[in-house]
């Protein structure tokens, strides 16, 4: 699955240690994949928080200590991408490469590129793991495990940077996949954003009402189930929605076109139709679980 | 949990054999809850299916064989529960129950009483168990372990009944819970059915799109969750849906009024909206779920 686990990265600078870059610094140092981990950090707190985790080799509040890294990850919500970029910039050293491990991709594709100093390249990410957990309490060194994780080619970075990221990301156990940006964008708001959305209405929705302290008692996997997500983080979530907001909007207006087939059929009590709808629900997802594994050749792996 | 293992009835038959006839006849036995279990089922080829999966003592075509039950259990979908107790209805002995475990209440609750001969009660029955799969091969003994199971009373059926029917479910591992029709199937509508029919065109939408060959190789646990009961039976939930129409649909308008706030807030980018909207969803369910355990007094155990 991974090659011979020579480290791609010297250093590797990961900034915010949340659930994604804790659970990245435990990869990579279970995984003896870089000399040095540094977590960069804004609470006094969190210096300790990730010594317990095992998630660094250091961690500081100096955001100055990036320049020692060959790699550096960000992690923060979307829309802090930028800001948090622009303070590091001064500090990034010549050949160095950013990434990113945000859910969506256009944005920073343009954002951040230009905020970096010459000779420092950019590509971005987007590992298809996560949680309804946040924070660092929640990290595990196995997230990335088995998970597709999209990279998109940026302005500054060469094949060099390229092929080591490529293979950095293999030896974590994800598998990369090369996406350009809007596309990816548009594939995430409909696979990934509109369920985060759908979920959180869902939860909001079967908590109103005058039978609230029914519901508790009734509560069974399927509601348990279909908004697990709904716990997730609502930071990260409004950033998300406003990054991606047309594609979002498209999947949204895609599936209260179900949603008003469905209750057109309901009010006509047109079990045909009801069966029909029932059935293309259920096919739909098992195809397109089916066609989840094995990975598509289409990935370009280099 | 469970009193002395003294069988309340000492002849069950269950009128048919999915999940739920399956898992039932399977944890009476288990548990010698019953001197024997007959299945009533309708194909040839299931009567080797009953007896491989050990759901029943004996598995027979003849639905006269009821005659020989105290305790009769109908698992067909709702809206061929009336017709079926129809055909039974002659061959029912004086003094027998009849109970369902169908997803609405208030539909049976009318229906079956009046089809019934004098002398032999019916109580309603709704175990919150199920799978998003479906048939005898999905069953299992510990289904309804742990699971809420309510019942509602019925024209006919006396307080022994009642006494020995709710022995029963607690000797099954299940939790009884007295409940009224109308209340139930607006409950069920907000918490089963509405997130049943929301994973159905989620499920839908999500395989939609010219995208369609990237949506598997993004596809993670999110989506995975939240469409997960979209593999359920067609028939069932087409049934469901239209024996509870007016609640669902009730449930369904305050679902899509929370969709509408969430699409204005997204349309203005109103970012504290946005924070404050899955905040709520966030709460709601954690709330839900806090409410959960230990289970509800109100529930009059007799």
């Amino acid at each position: 699955m991974t090659g011979a686990p020579e480290p791609q990265f010297e250093t590797v600078a990961i900034v915010g240690m949340g659930l994604m870059g804790g659970s990245l610094g435990q990869a990579l140092r279970q995984r003896h994949m870089a000399g040095r981990v540094i977590a960069l950090v804004r609470r006094e707190s969190a210096i300790q928080e990730v010594a317990a985790a095992e998630a660094a080799d250091v961690a500081t509040l100096d955001w100055g200590a990036v320049r020692d890294a060959d790699l550096v990850v960000l992690t923060p919500p979307i829309l802090s991408t930028a800001p948090v970029v622009a303070k590091l910039a001064p500090h990034l050293r010549a050949g160095a490469l950013v990434t990113d491990v945000g859910s969506t991709k256009a944005l920073v594709m343009e954002q951040i590129p230009p905020l970096l100093p010459d000779g420092v390249g950019f590509i971005g990410g987007h590992p298809m793991a996560g949680s309804e957990r946040s924070g660092i309490g929640a990290a595990r060194p196995d997230l990335f495990e088995g998970a597709t994780w999209v990279l998109t080619r940026g302005q500054g970075s060469g094949e060099e940077h390229w092929r080591r990221l490529w293979a950095w990301v293999e030896q974590i156990g994800a598998e990369p996949v090369e996406m350009e940006a809007k596309l990816h964008d548009a594939v995430a708001a409909r696979i990934s954003h509109l369920p985060h959305v759908v979920a959180a209405a869902l939860a909001s929705a079967g908590a109103q009402g005058a039978e609230r302290e029914w519901l508790s008692l009734m509560l069974a996997g399927g509601f348990r189930d279909t908004t697990r997500i709904a716990g997730s983080s609502p930071q990260m979530w409004r950033d998300i929605s406003l990054a991606n907001r047309d594609s979002l909007e498209q999947a949204l207006n895609d599936f209260e076109q179900r949603l008003r087939a469905f209750r057109t059929a309901l009010k006509e009590q047109d079990g045909d139709v009801l069966y029909t709808w029932f059935e293309a629900a259920r096919k739909a997802r098992a195809g397109l679980l089916a066609d989840r594994s094995p990975l598509d050749p289409r990935a370009s792996k280099q």
